[in-house]
């Protein structure tokens, strides 16, 4: 855990009741904790926008019956061994998977890896969600 | 002007760092500025959530040589003068346009309007921007 | 008008009927039109990504009670007379404006041309809305 | 799979050019498959607009060396059985976790189970994207 400092900021009194209420209707312990989340994901949004060393999930929806995509999409993912940390695989139904898979690398590289595997025939939906390494979120 | 209001807030110290340095990328003169527009956009964002009275534009480009769209677009803002407030034309080149509507209504209804001017054959954009009446953005 | 060519595509059965739906709940003429907007969307985001020269309309929400805000907004606007091509005024109620913007330059001109606005002391709220020149989508 | 039917549209021939590029772009094998994409998220996204039944993976950012938050995510995560179908979890670096958690459940249930995560003392980072059970898309 990093230290915590103190430090004062102002504010027009009807957005401070505002903020308050965004604190309570999310649920937060305190208003600094909900300050900080709005400043992390404007973190997390700038190591995306600047091409950084991210961390992203990918999450694939496919048949499984479609002739010999779940070879392909191995063999994609070894491919990009070093960017891939772990891959999930669920069983949705008779025929639909999700797999969800976690990648480290720079944002572009984590785009190009999902163009690769939402491109193969009978992958259906596929959706990268941006995160980060956490280096400048603590 | 609402009186401002002094509040205190605890933040790791890295974190502190990293919000200077986003307050100094975006030139806010301070901290509380740049604060307070993060907090704002988030009320913004729950007035459109909640389809409370907001307020948007919605930005069209189009081709004016298509037979009769002029005519269509001005019938169907007249019949939603009610919402619109205000509309500017520009002339990008010879054959397009962009028309900037300013509207005034429940979040949905806002909607609705950019979908019914969206689907006119030779409006080739058509996009809504998210803004608020300002109540309780003060 | 560009002259239509007439192309033929396969789908899914179950996929078509989805299809038909979207395109008589968004009240489109027929398919065709409705999966051009879609094509044409997919330009806009890339002519945005590319950085190439593209359309955007820039919301503001301002107190116009905040000292000198008027004139700083005026100043920089024409500071940026490259880039602005129309502005348009509206008095939403006895102390907030909404001032409408189209601007036309590089994506990211656009971008700091709103950074710049938003920065200033009585902005409340400061949007972009993305579209084209209209070159690729006719 | 389901049947392919082949059906016909018409397009402007410079916007045929255009989707040509973007085919080609995205290394689809075809027109079709790429157009058969854009139409999935469409349909993605309104069943999240319409609380549909959905999928999705909340991708989770923590510090395991914050007291007790390990035992309360587990805790959380066990309430919501009936959602959570899969978690990976993956070790950063000493002190950063990432958890993958695929959650099936209507779009609102799992914003909320998000934003219930999100709100947990040393949680620096939660997305969540979204996804389908795949009913409406094959």
């Amino acid at each position: 855990m990093s230290e915590l400092t103190r430090l004062s900021m102002s504010l027009e009194q009807p957005l401070l009741q505002q903020l308050e209420q965004l604190v309570a209707e999310h649920g937060y312990a305190n208003r600094s904790e909900y300050i900080r989340d709005l400043i992390r994901e404007q973190l997390v949004q700038r190591e995306w926008q600047q091409d950084e060393q991210v961390v992203g999930t990918i999450t694939l929806l496919y048949n499984h019956l479609q002739r010999q995509l779940s070879e392909r999409l191995t063999q994609l993912q070894h491919h990009h061994h070093h960017q891939i940390m772990a891959t999930t695989h669920i069983h949705l139904d008779e025929t639909m998977c999700v797999e969800m898979i976690l990648a480290r690398g720079r944002a572009s590289e984590l785009r190009h890896l999902l163009s690769h595997l939402q491109q193969q025939r009978g992958v259906v939906h596929a959706t990268l969600s941006m995160t980060s390494t956490g280096g400048q979120l603590r």
